[in-house]
This record gives structure tokens, C-alpha cells and sequence, in this order.
């Protein structure tokens, strides 16, 4: 089995490295805002490439996550880049809905590190209580 | 111990998620350009904020990774952002020497995507023959 593996080309992204989840960022490709940063495994990354739409691995519910199924907030891919070790993948997207974060904001980075704590820098686009249903 | 560590304030980042490591994208400050993706744990995150440059933690070398400390490419940090979830840290830096990739690119995601296979998308800024001292 090892010598059938070692004889495959080496493969980009390469999800052997970080035991089968890789972390994905989600770039706008118009600004080049970094709007979130989420897993994928090798099902999401084939699912993502085959829909043109991010597709995450989501590790809290342990199962692949259509990102938007809930809110409508698809990720749109323009473009995917894979980094120098092959072991981080960027998404080019077009954020649909105006926000990628559950909090209501534009991006997942929306507080700021300052010496005297954290500093919201973004005002929310939705409100999460109108666009998630209850659990 | 561990009643003595409930009592303490939740700390963002939350280093407790991820064994330790968090990821850390890079960020062009200027441009929005995604430069790279490394690794931080609590000691490089201190050492980043004490420096106002870019400490990584190596995951290849087991240590604190004081990113340009050989090849001069250090990275300035302008801004340091988390997200929701207080498990992503985002930097944007002002990438001296041009260039964040050992390969020589000014971003290490210098490669797409294509149903073809990867097409390198950029062009290097520097000769890493040139810039590393040989092992």
C-alpha cells in the first residue's frame, strides 16, 4: 500500500498535512477584504471546485457546510490559490448577501487588538436574529 | 488547577483551540494581498505584539519563528485583528524586502487552480538561491 501511495504524484493541496482538514481563506475578490477562514477536507475542496462555491468542512458539527445554506450567504468562487507547501488553499469569492460572518458582519474580522483591549471596527450589515432560525 | 483556570477571563485569541496553534493569515496593508498563512502560539502572539513584527511559531522547526530573521523579510505589523470565534489571527504588515515567500514570491499564493493543474500566476522578486544561506 505504501508503495502504491509513493509511486501517486504528490498532490496540491495536500490534506495528509494537518491530519485531513486544511485551513481555507476567504478572500473578496473585488477589495481583497479577508472576510473568514474556515477547514476543508478533501470532499469539501472536490465539492467546492465542482459547485464553484465555498464549501467548508464545518468541525463543530462535524460534517461538510455548504457556507450560506442557512443564511444565503453563498461564497461565489472566482478564483483558488493553493500556497508554496500546499497545505493552505485562498478562496477569490464573491460574498453574496454582503456578509460572510454569523454575527451580522461584512468579515470574520471585524475586532481589532489594541493595547487597551479589543476594538469593534465594522458595523453589522444583518441582524443574526433575523436571518438564523432558533435552534 | 483546572477550577483555578475556569475562574480566568476567555481569552482572545483562545489558544486553548488548537492544541495551542492558531492559524495567522498575513495581510498586505495596503494592497489587501493575502502574503501567507502561519502558525501562532501564545509565546509568538506575545513576541508579535512586543515587536510590532511578525513572530511565528515553526511548526517544521519546533520554534518561535521570527518571520525575515535570515532572509531580512520582515514583516512590520500594522494591525492585528481576530475573528468571531477568537481561534484566526489576522496581521497586516507591510512586507519589507517585497517579498513573504522562501520560494521568492511576494505572496506564497503564487499558484491557481485550473482544471488544467496549478498555473503560477506571478512572478519572483528574488532568487532564493541568492537570499539562504545553504543548510
Amino acid at each position: 500500500m505504501l508503495t502504491f501511495m509513493s509511486k501517486l504524484p504528490a498532490e496540491i493541496p495536500d490534506f495528509s498535512k494537518g491530519d485531513g482538514l486544511l485551513p481555507a481563506i476567504a478572500q473578496d475578490a473585488e477589495t481583497g477584504e479577508v472576510l473568514m477562514l474556515g477547514y476543508m477536507n478533501a470532499a469539501s475542496y472536490a465539492e467546492t471546485l465542482a459547485r464553484g462555491e465555498a464549501v467548508y468542512f464545518s468541525r463543530s458539527r462535524n460534517r461538510l457546510w455548504h457556507k450560506g445554506e442557512e443564511s444565503g450567504h453563498i461564497q461565489k468562487v472566482r478564483a483558488v490559490l493553493v500556497d508554496c507547501d500546499g497545505d493552505t488553499i485562498l478562496l477569490q469569492v464573491e460574498q453574496l448577501g454582503g456578509a460572510a460572518c454569523h454575527q451580522g458582519y461584512r468579515s470574520c474580522f471585524f475586532r481589532q487588538v489594541t493595547p487597551d483591549g479589543l476594538n469593534t471596527i465594522a458595523e453589522p450589515v444583518f441582524d443574526p436574529a433575523k436571518t438564523y432560525k432558533a435552534p
